[in-house]
């Protein structure tokens, strides 16, 4: 097996990704938010979210206190932004693979399994959610933009039946929110994500031969490898799914 | 078309059948325990929750004051007595046409049908909601112990394919769950819950057609119809469904 490492995760082409004000978009801005998201998760890490304050952070960032609030406005929205980092990472790891592919089954195939992979087994995610205090919505799944053009896709080509979209795409976010609900507590069987791989894929009208057939062939691996700052590299995270 | 009476919703039947502590079931308690739970449905369309105190609720139901804490220990708990009362009632009007039904695809389609029929257009049991200030999990949907039974026939009878029973029923459970909440926010087209039941029973392993057919033949008619007191008559909702 070949691992396809993930693209290169530059912080500055993160934050300039994520942020949709153009008012943040000159690169200094972008490099000034990046090492705020940056310091922040550090030190929720180290800390924890209650013993951080927004000073720590400005301080580890080496910026001044005030410069924080050009860019956020709570200490919750710097965390959010660690969040979005983390679902682009994910997005842009799960992209390698996604782009080698043609069969529109395989990769919403492909990308339920990296998904459900990565909430089972990424203790990074897991432990971030867990110290950062966010309560909020905290999916991990893809984009529903994504989903909503790889399943039109899928229609496009025939492989798939939906007759509204939108609603297809939101029952499988509602699906894969249930899941990773079942998952953090605990509530999972090692093998139920494949089987919900196998449901998804009927339910968008696949035979089931077809859907247990993809469901269990080996996918093309995925190496995740997070960027890592300078300051940390205890908490990263390898492997390959198949 | 023939209008099938739910079973008469007798209070005192209801408040036995969803009460499982002993100590609770001898006649005299039960209806004790039922009027103070018609009291409290009735007070709250009346005024609301926050207007509404557990005196108000004894005065109502015609006890002492002190009684309420022989059977709930906060306002909250008998409210949530009411939702109970509503999910029985529920439950016995679909067990109506349930039973004279055979094939157990047939029986999850009509269930789900009756269900989705209920959360879009059961103004009473809306208005209930949001009088109640309950803020909890309100699903409206089926048991989770029938729903795994219902699959389980299925199963045995080579009509569904499902290799674990529990989690095939606790995905539909999130799929139903996040339906309702896209019905209440309004985002539902009025078609679209016929498709979520299609997509389901293609999730249990049923070809598109029938899938297709199921959801779309008209089924038994349900007439649903609640228990009224007499101190209420405005807001009971009748109807069918198909």
């Amino acid at each position: 097996m070949i691992d396809i490492h993930a693209k290169s995760q530059n912080p500055a082409i993160i934050a300039k990704k994520a942020d949709d004000h153009s008012v943040h978009s000159t690169p200094k801005r972008a490099r000034t938010r990046a090492s705020l998201v940056a310091a922040s998760r550090k030190l929720v890490f180290e800390r924890g979210h209650g013993r951080t304050s927004i000073k720590d952070i400005t301080a580890c960032a080496g910026v001044a206190t005030g410069t924080f609030y050009n860019y956020f406005v709570t200490k919750q929205q710097v965390l959010e932004a660690v969040i979005e980092d983390y679902r682009n990472q994910f997005a842009s790891e799960i992209e390698e693979t996604r782009s080698r592919l043609k069969d529109p089954a395989m990769i919403v195939t492909a990308t339920l399994k990296y998904y459900f992979h990565q909430s089972q087994f990424n203790q990074e995610w897991r432990a971030f959610i867990a110290l950062s205090g966010l309560t909020g919505p905290l999916e991990l799944r893809q984009k529903d933009a994504d989903c909503l053009s790889d399943i039109k896709r899928g229609v496009a080509a025939g492989r798939f039946k939906a007759e509204d979209i939108r609603f297809a795409q939101s029952l499988i976010a509602g699906m894969v929110d249930h899941i990773n609900k079942e998952i953090s507590n605990g509530r999972l069987a090692s093998n139920a994500t494949d089987e919900a791989v196998r449901y998804i894929l009927r339910m968008l009208g696949l035979p089931d031969l077809v859907a247990k057939a993809l469901t269990q062939s080996p996918l093309p691996p995925v190496a995740y490898r997070r960027h890592q700052t300078s300051q940390e590299s205890s908490l990263n995270t390898t492997g390959t799914f198949d």
